[in-house]
């Protein structure tokens, strides 16, 4: 199982995240391409540290909206995802390229990650986005009881599925996070360690009501927007090796 | 001698240029990237309208300055400006790939294009980003009395220039356009037609003090605004053959 | 009966809609503030154009998103609305007054108005905004069948409400606009006119089904995107004088 | 002599400035007007701080230029200053006056403020933008030797001079700053609290070559960016009480 975290979201003069010390301890950097975050100069400045790290390279693109930072829902047409995934696509990779790193995959990012994992349209249009790229790339989801049928839509573009659990959030029965404003929703560290270990030896998590759901996770993600995030990556990396 | 063209201007529900009518009678298509005008939509309608007329594309990189359409100079450091032109590079030509179009030159555009002719460190920094790009693209710039000198810089990055002159603007003879505001610094129709057969025939322009001017272009720029810019491309093509 | 009409769409070099030639024909100017579209120096010559034809001069505040023209509905909390409508009044109102203009009313742009009609908490988060505004601006809203539920929320927060209705669109029996993808959704010339002059007389429109649906209207949402709008606002204004 | 300090310059989710801290120990705040840093909610909440702490509030009108932070000089018309100085400065007084706070003077922001001082237009266009607002407001400018050709500029345009020191930089003979390059350019503690004791009881500075410059400074400009600059704006108060 890696770990994959959000990086490079920094913008302008305006720091975001502990990258540098985030980077030693992933596996997998989903790096931000400038619309709701990240612009050309930290773009580069953050491809240049995973490259020094060899963390594997994948794009974060979110919608355009940098003041709400992409976590807001904007309702596009298929193709206006389409043109804006391939474009931000193709901007990390053209600069990944140039700087020798290969760019593997796609995870998109805040309110577009949300209406891709609710909506088949979303979905959808970031697999044709995907599929009609010059080169294959991968697609990061979250994984769910629903894996085979996005596996099965995604096979329909000949695109492949990475999929992630989160270490640190509670699920309810059907997969999904319990919102952050509900209680319990953001496991303390040793319910968070004791979910990893979970996901690594059984391939499951416990719900919020105490059942079992199994979850194949190939990736973990982690956060590093402060120094106790930091530490908990540091932990998780200690636990899973 | 080419005919080269500033397209895909446009910006969301803002149409700018008759680019469909021009496209047909163009040879180098310089497309915007997203900075100065141009959207992910708008770039990629581009650039299949390009690939239908089989017309050679390139990047059209601008400063970050939509409302003023890139024409502001904007002082940036070069570290800014070889970053804000990769990004740009890298994303239309990924797009560019992806339909099957080979990206093959960049043209800087408005005032990045000015500072680029009027402050080496400009155009140093855009060198640098073109030689570090991971295919070679070569750079369109003006055609000045100082190209040779202009091509010995770009030689030290190993790119390759394309020089353009201007058809309906008028010269002094330090070879720079005569101002827009000042008197006859835009030819009628006849000498702008009287001009492009100069260039042709003889690799020359007449300036403002009737001094004779050589000006070796591989290509012509054109303007397509508006029907009068797209009746004067249709007149320079039959007249260049 | 009014008219009112979207105006100062421009952008930056970018030219949107006929406002001068609207201008003297209309009674309500709903200018741009920046977010959707117009700019500051676009909103100050339209404010300009409107006190030249003493037109009164309502804000039209959108969801900062230029690239979709704020057309596209952007999820945001009551808090951001609150924020942005307040900002986005309070520059339009400062630049007017220095011009002389009184700001008379606000009427929400694209889709924060669709939000507006069909979410009671967006239409809150914009009636706190205004209520919170220095000084008394009226809310411009759809006339709809619950334009009486809808005053009656307003005068909660002591906010005077002007309904429009819309001249070249064709209703449902609920009182809403037929969407523009189905047939008969946008009236001829002359439906245009009968519908107006049933507006003006009657206090109703005929719907899609051919019922008979009382809209009491303030003023008409008139168009002047292009030469047939123009017209089309000529001919209303001749008609309801 | 009074205390001022750039805040609000938070965007969006990005942080910036310890607003909070430093805002019980000032006197004036320069609040950003979302061209450079801050947006609507923002700059709502950092004048309900202001009003808290009863600072008196200023405009912070900077060049549109989000990811170089407004620090980039960007070659604007006189036009275009006046109109985006007009429409930043009416957003924040509108919204400050709806909190029941009142806008006294404007301070430009990074390059903004560095062209208005080197440049006689830009500080015209200023000028001309403040004396066509509809109410009066100060202008914030840098003491310099050239204070008085300053105000008898302001003078024609009927707007009253705020002028600033800078605590913690170095003066050059000619009342400049000392590029922030340059060895000596930052004091530490000590020739900081040295600087602020001398402009307080001499109304002078000891410049880099080791004379004496009369700067008569109505306000000093300090900086919360960080703890030491919170812990360094405590001291200077504690000093000049």
């Amino acid at each position: 199982m890696k770990l994959n975290c959000d990086l490079g979201e920094s913008f302008g003069c305006w720091t975001m995240g502990l990258d540098a010390q985030v980077m030693p301890h992933i596996d997998q950097a989903n790096i931000a391409c400038g619309f709701h975050g990240g612009d050309p100069l930290v773009m580069q400045k953050t491809l240049e540290l995973a490259k020094k790290h060899q963390v594997s390279v994948g794009a974060h693109p979110g919608y355009p909206d940098l003041v709400g930072f992409g976590r807001r829902s904007l309702n596009c047409s298929q193709e206006e995802i389409i043109a804006m995934v391939k474009y931000q696509v193709a901007a990390i990779d053209g600069v990944a390229k140039s700087l020798g790193v290969a760019l593997e995959y796609v995870k998109p990012h805040g309110a577009l990650y949300n209406d891709m994992m609710a909506k088949a349209n979303v979905r959808e249009a970031i697999l044709v986005a995907l599929s009609s790229y010059h080169k294959p790339l991968k697609l990061m989801l979250q994984a769910t009881p629903y894996i085979d049928e996005h596996k099965a839509q995604a096979k329909i573009f000949n695109i492949d599925i990475l999929s992630e659990a989160f270490a640190d959030r509670c699920y309810d029965d059907d997969g999904k996070l319990l919102s952050r404003t509900q209680e319990g929703a953001v496991h303390n560290r040793e319910k968070m360690l004791a979910q990893v270990k979970q996901l690594k030896e059984h391939g499951s998590v416990t719900t919020i009501s105490g059942n079992t759901l199994n979850l194949a996770a190939d990736s973990l993600c982690v956060h590093g927007d402060n120094i106790e995030g930091v530490q908990a990556i540091e932990a998780i990396r200690e636990l899973i090796g």
